[in-house]
C-alpha cells in the first residue's frame, strides 16, 4: 500500500520492546494502535530473543494476525535494534505486511558503533546488512523549537514519513503510539514504567 | 486526601485485570496514569490469584510503589471483581492509599447473583463482606443520549464521583483510563486486546 494523504485520524501502530534482565532469553514486544496519536484502539503483543535474529518474524506476525491490520496505514518502532541487537529489518518488515514502516529515534544513531558492537555477536555479516538495508537517517523537526527526531523508513518517502511523525507526536516530539507502547511494555516488565522511549 | 475540585488534568489511575484460562493460577492487574482521560503518564502493573483473596493487597501495594502516586487524585476500576471472585474491598484500598476509589460497571450490577456465586468458593462470608461493604450502587450518565454507567465508591462522595466519571469519560461513556487498562491487561494476556472493558 502506498501512501499518499495523512489524515488526522490516521491508524498507526507504534512498536517498542521491554526491559530485561541478565537471565532472560526474552522481552516482551509491544504493539499499540493508535488514531492520529491521540486515541488508542488496541494494544497487542509478541515475544523476541534477547540478542536473537527474529525480531522482524514476531512483529511481522504480530501484525499481520491482528484484528487491526486493514485499518492500519503505517508502522513506528523505537529505532531498528529490540531485545539488544536483535536488529528490525524495515525493508523485509514492509515487504512482509505490505505497510509502510518509519524506525524513529530521538538521538542521531550512531550507525558505525552498532556496527562495531555486532562483531562481539554470531551471524555478524547477517545482522550488519540489516542494519545497512534500513537505510539513510532523516532528520526531522516534530515540535517546532525542539531538537529533531532521527528517522529511517521502507516502503515510504520521508516526504511523507515526515508529515506522519508531525501529525503522531501529539505531546512530544516522539510518537505518541511508540510513547505509548514504550510505557506499557517497560510498565508489564518492570511493574512500573520508565519515562521516555 | 478529600478531592474537592476536579480539574481538567487531574490524574487519574484506571485499573482492570487480563485474561486467565482454565491452568492459570494467576492474572495480570494493570494500571494506567492517565490525565483528564486524554494523555498517559505512565503504566504498573501486579498480579492476583484467580478466585483468590489478594486484589486489595496487591492493587494498594502497586499504587503505594509508584512513583506516580503523589500526582494521583482517585482511582478508577473496573468493579470490584478481579481474577474471578478475587474480591476488591474498594473501603481498605482507599484506606491504605488514601485516595478515593471509584468502582465503574458498564451494566448494573446483580448484587445478588454475585453474592450466589460465592457460596462457590472458601471464606464466603468474608467475601460477602467486602462485597456488601462497597455500599449502593449509583448510576450517573456520562455520555449524554448513551446509557449509563454503574459506580460504587469509597473516599469520595457520589456527587465529586460523579464529576470525575464525566471528565475522564473522553471518548466512551465508561473513563478512559478503565479502558485503556482493560486494552493493556488483554493485549498482553492474549496477545491482542478484545473490545470494551
Amino acid at each position: 500500500m502506498k501512501l499518499r494523504e495523512v489524515k488526522p485520524e490516521i491508524r498507526v501502530l507504534g512498536v517498542d520492546d521491554g526491559h530485561y534482565g541478565p537471565e532472560d532469553d526474552r522481552t516482551l514486544v509491544v504493539g499499540v494502535v493508535m488514531r492520529g496519536g491521540k486515541w488508542i484502539d488496541g494494544v497487542m503483543c509478541t515475544e523476541v530473543t534477547v540478542d536473537g535474529l527474529d525480531a522482524t518474524d514476531r512483529i511481522a506476525e504480530m501484525i499481520n494476525r491482528s484484528k487491526h491490520k486493514p485499518q492500519l496505514r503505517v508502522v513506528l518502532t523505537d529505532g531498528v535494534t529490540f531485545a539488544g541487537f536483535n536488529i528490525l529489518d524495515i525493508q523485509r518488515l514492509h515487504e512482509e505486511t505490505g505497510l509502510p514502516v518509519v524506525a524513529v529515534i530521538k538521538h542521531e544513531p550512531d550507525l558505525s558503533s552498532i556496527i562495531s558492537a555486532l562483531e562481539n555477536l554470531d551471524r555478524t555479516e547477517e545482522r550488519r546488512k540489516m542494519v545497512l538495508r534500513a537505510g539513510p537517517v532523516y532528520e526531522a523537526t516534530t515540535k517546532p523549537g525542539e531538537p529533531p527526531v532521527y528517522f529511517q523508513c521502507a516502503g515510504i518517502s520521508p516526504r511523507v514519513a515526515e508529515l506522519v511523525l508531525k501529525r503522531t507526536a501529539t505531546r512530544h516530539r516522539l510518537p505518541e503510539p511508540i510513547r505509548v507502547a514504550h510505557f506499557i511494555a517497560t510498565g508489564i516488565t518492570k511493574g512500573e514504567s520508565s519515562s521516555g522511549a
